[in-house]
């Protein structure tokens, strides 16, 4: 939480003008335990898909058998949610509301270049481990939307590279696009959730077919496996809540490649 | 799109106030055209998952076998996703904008209750089907998501109604309480539709198993159940966006009984 000092020291735009009930500024949340708290909940994410692959799927390889699938779920989760939530947060950061806004840019957007090899990764191993097989490929609701959303998150990467970091856009185009990219930013994660919800319930069904430990007897691995599912939706939505949460935006007016698109008459 | 002497009337709080670019000006999306084409898409949505049941899955029944589940998707993706999207855009209806809050509270109110209940109807559904046919309930990804999403929702309702409608909650409780209904207003429709999407998934596996209509070829059911799952995305992303806009929120600052949590200075 801010003391009203440093409030100030960012300009007292927002918090340093406002009288909030006690009972507002007492449930308040400060940014950095709830960052670390995200922090650990994305780590046990990745945990969590790796073991799952590891203990019961049998590992991992690039051999382009089921081994190779493997890298498919932890690539996906990894890049799609854990390492593209923690871009999106980038300006979040205390450190990033004061000086110039470049240095963040170029780190926002190597997370998520990052986090989109790592997508492209993760689909190259479920296409090698298909074509291997002579399966085809995308006929499931789950590869349609999880397609989709890597094909809207490169369209995503582009057009904010080029508005944002290439400097030969102007600043009403810069400031036309933004919410845009922030709308598109909030969207594909959410249809990344989706996409591993419907991936890890497909893969259950799949894989858990015997006798005694068919998915719908709930052994270990399922009851596993499920809980993987809900730590990707409890990543995503505290993720989006982040975003959303008004207190924690860089204040921008300052900013002077960010103007919003908007300009008040008070101004 | 509003005139400026329309926006004056609503008060004059946002538009009559700002100099926009022309460009975005131009590209201004109009709130009402917008509404119709979401509800015609809502309307597809309903009338996809009724036509998948009807002519692929072998229609509808109340006698707990396979006819009864198909009851189960389209009370779903009608209550959760269709109905729960209308009721969350009540507050973005122009006529909303002005005058007395308290019908438009108690409209949002009962279509919330109407998507609870088709949602409680579609449990009830899937619920006897299992039961008549010895399949274990809750285990798969699906359910438990699925779920947890009505059960969040019921929370979600009992406490909007406490806060929002019956009269002794006091103004503070409901102007810190009002963002987080906001927020979790939105994250249940997230849910619901990442629960249809792995629903619909998991029903094309299950049903899809024979050597010439298997889901792998993409036969005709496939495509039209696929195609559904992208038209509730799609619809559930528009809701969102809607919901996200600025220039469609209703300006909160005249309503006596929505007081909005942080007093900024300039009033």
């Amino acid at each position: 939480m801010e003391a009203p000092g440093e409030a100030e020291a960012h300009g007292g735009r927002r918090e340093g003008l406002r009288c909030r009930h006690p009972v507002a500024e007492m449930l308040d949340l400060p940014f950095l335990p709830f960052c670390i708290f995200l922090g650990g909940l994305g780590f046990m994410c990745v945990a969590f898909v790796s073991a799952w692959c590891q203990h019961w799927r049998g590992g991992f390889a690039l051999d382009g058998g089921l081994q190779m699938f493997n890298w498919h779920p932890v690539l996906m989760v990894t890049g799609m949610v854990v390492l593209y939530g923690a871009a999106a947060l980038v300006y979040r950061l205390p450190p990033a509301w004061s000086g110039p806004k470049l240095p963040w840019k170029v780190l926002h957007g190597a997370l998520t270049l990052a986090a989109f090899s790592l997508a492209v990764l993760g689909l190259v191993a479920v296409f090698r481990f298909h074509n291997n097989h002579g399966t085809p490929n995308m006929y499931s609701l789950h590869s349609w939307l999880g397609l989709a959303t890597v094909l809207l998150f490169s369209c995503q990467w582009l057009a904010g590279f080029s508005a944002f970091l290439l400097p030969w856009a102007p600043a009403w185009l810069r400031a036309l696009y933004k919410p845009v990219h922030v709308f598109f930013g909030s969207t594909i994660l959410m249809l990344s959730v989706a996409s591993c919800v419907s991936g890890i319930n497909e893969k259950l069904f799949f894989s858990l077919r015997n006798r005694t430990t068919d998915y719908k007897y709930l052994p270990a691995e399922a009851v596993f496996a499920n809980t993987l599912g809900l730590l990707i939706i409890l990543f995503g939505v505290l993720v989006l809540g982040a975003l959303a949460r008004p207190s924690w935006k860089r204040p921008d007016a300052d900013s002077p490649d960010s103007r919003q698109p908007l300009l008040t008459a008070e101004r």
